[in-house]
């Protein structure tokens, strides 16, 4: 069966400002030394499972040339624009209905744009492995299998995904119920325990397997699929897309499907997963020097340490600083202690209530 | 008498990258939210008792066009150019043939141009004073007179200047000796025993005094000066500035003159003086917000406390900073913990090694 992959590319990643604009999101950006950006490494790192014109990007109006930029050999009539924000169930089941209308059947990938994978050999072996498992449902079984990243900290950022351990077949199991977000407490039993995995965002499935779950679960949403099916390729399509998917209810997919399903797999994988929450990641994604350092751009330095610096072309010189995170663009200059990164969002906050929108 | 003024112009503050250059030295920057430059301040703060044609500026040629930019009331023949540094002693005895050959004799005011004084009024109260007592030193005397700076705190950074409390008459008392900068073991000693001043650089003294000085305690730079000062308004004028001062030794007013007279007095003072130091003083100079904060041009801010910003019209965001300083020029930003601000040597160096010179 062929695989096709739907990238999904329409997100906001406030925490990533000055480098992320509302009109040049976190998928858009460099954070690792090759120059290369987040949507583009999400891309690359699936070319040896997936032909690039069975790619598809799902995004809205506002990035399609960002889009079109990062990814010129991607067939444009692969980019679909969501004619509004409807969280991730229906902005999938669009991508899946483009793909039955192409392919009949195929299985899917759904992956972030935003994310990042350290290691992509072994991401790539699993990618394989649930691949097939998605392929081989039994007739009618509606099988859905997701990537679970093994945790190694109490996160209470991620979603979790409660497991079988004992139904391990070849590095398979089943998936006994997806948790939200969990306080410290939790997130520490369910680490120690052994049974929980993050919620990577990561799926794979026939998409006759996930419209048939949308049907079932989700009508409404596959009512105005159907409709927009059907309108593919003639004069209407666009008026058709906007109507439909504007009625559409807002919801995602692990709540609309993936708590209701049964048949739910998950390939465990340890392949250096990195969800890039923050700027601090920056010092993950890019080997720090001898001082715990991550400096890109032009950049000098005397007496700092655990300090990641982005900078362009402009100077930037940074003295005795330690944890600290500064970002340099044409117009706005981000300084941010290590620990306050989560208040970039109340900086934000301020500007919008100022009225300075040109910065946001 | 006449009273004049030397500014003295021609330093370089590299505590003051990136707003200082070799080519835009300290003061020439505006440290204050009024826009008025250090040099600017320094002129205006002694109006009351000095004509502005009465004011003379010694700088050196690099610097020339910015004293004009500066002081356009100025008159142009006042700017006298080094031709090259030769520290304190040749530059004031270069001011003083200047105006020994104007007025014969006045009352000179040497003043640095990159210090700040917080209670003008206080000032030129203390400098009127001073000038009285210059005036009146007796046929022959060589007068000299200082204004010290009562400390209150044990600054290792300062020469200071032991007094005769006794001798108080009218706030004038004679000077003991002037001893150099301190360790802070005897900088605390200095600042308890209340027998010490700082010293300010500031003079007052007759021209016809600090000649005869020069002429006794530095024969060789008189003879330059007396060179220079025949040579004033010839064809030969700047070819004779230019040889005879290059042949003159480097030595400092303090080394040369005031440690080797007797007649020398200081009025002590509590004006708030400030030496503006490094950037930390912009606190001082400035009032801090209810965080301590002190911003200038476009700045935002959240969670941050005891910080400096000093930035353009491109937009400075902090997040969670404390006790930092931040200055933003065209083509270079710093970022420096207040703690590590004498490390800007050290960053100066390192950019010069590596032949950055595009930024010194």
């Amino acid at each position: 069966m062929k695989t096709a992959a739907l990238i999904l590319a329409g997100g906001k990643g406030e925490r990533f400002w000055p480098g992320s604009r509302t009109s040049h999101p976190k998928q858009f950006l460099c954070l690792t030394g090759d120059g290369k950006t987040m949507i583009r490494h999400t891309v690359e790192r699936i070319l040896p499972i997936v032909n690039m014109e069975d790619i598809y990007v799902s995004t809205n109006e506002r990035y399609r040339q960002l889009v079109y930029e990062q990814l010129p050999e991607l067939p444009k009539e692969n980019v679909i624009c969501e004619p509004v924000g409807r969280n991730t169930a229906p902005g999938i089941g669009l991508g899946a209905v483009y793909m039955r209308r192409k392919y009949g059947d195929a299985v899917m990938l759904v992956l972030p744009s935003d994310h990042q994978i350290a290691f992509e050999d072994k991401y790539t072996e699993i990618l394989k492995k649930a691949v097939d498992t998605a392929e081989n449902g039994d007739e009618g079984e509606r099988r859905l299998v997701t990537l679970g990243i093994t945790p190694n900290e109490p996160e209470t950022g991620y979603g979790y995904i409660k497991f079988d351990r004992s139904s391990d077949a070849n590095g398979v199991c089943r998936v006994e119920r997806f948790v939200e977000k969990p306080d410290l407490e939790k997130a520490k039993q369910y680490l120690e325990s052994g049974d929980y995995l993050w919620n990577s965002g990561m799926f794979i499935w026939k998409v006759s397997a996930i419209l048939a779950s949308m049907e079932k679960n989700m009508p409404e949403v596959y009512k105005g699929l159907t409709d927009i099916e059907a309108a593919i390729g003639t004069n209407d399509e666009v008026e058709v897309l906007k109507s439909a998917f504007e009625a559409m209810p807002s919801q995602s997919v692990d709540y609309g499907i993936l708590e209701k399903e049964d048949s739910i797999y998950v390939c465990p994988g340890d392949f250096g997963w990195d969800d890039v929450g923050s700027w601090l990641a920056l010092s993950r994604l890019n080997a720090p020097d001898e001082n715990g350092n991550v400096f890109m751009g032009n950049v000098e330095s005397t007496s700092t340490k655990r300090t990641i610096v982005k900078a362009g072309d402009k100077l930037v010189a940074v003295v005795g600083l330690e944890d600290v995170v500064v970002v340099d663009t044409e117009d706005a200059t981000l300084i941010c202690s290590a620990e306050h990164t989560a208040d970039i969002k109340k900086l934000l906050e301020e500007l919008r209530s100022k009225g300075r929108e040109e910065y946001l």
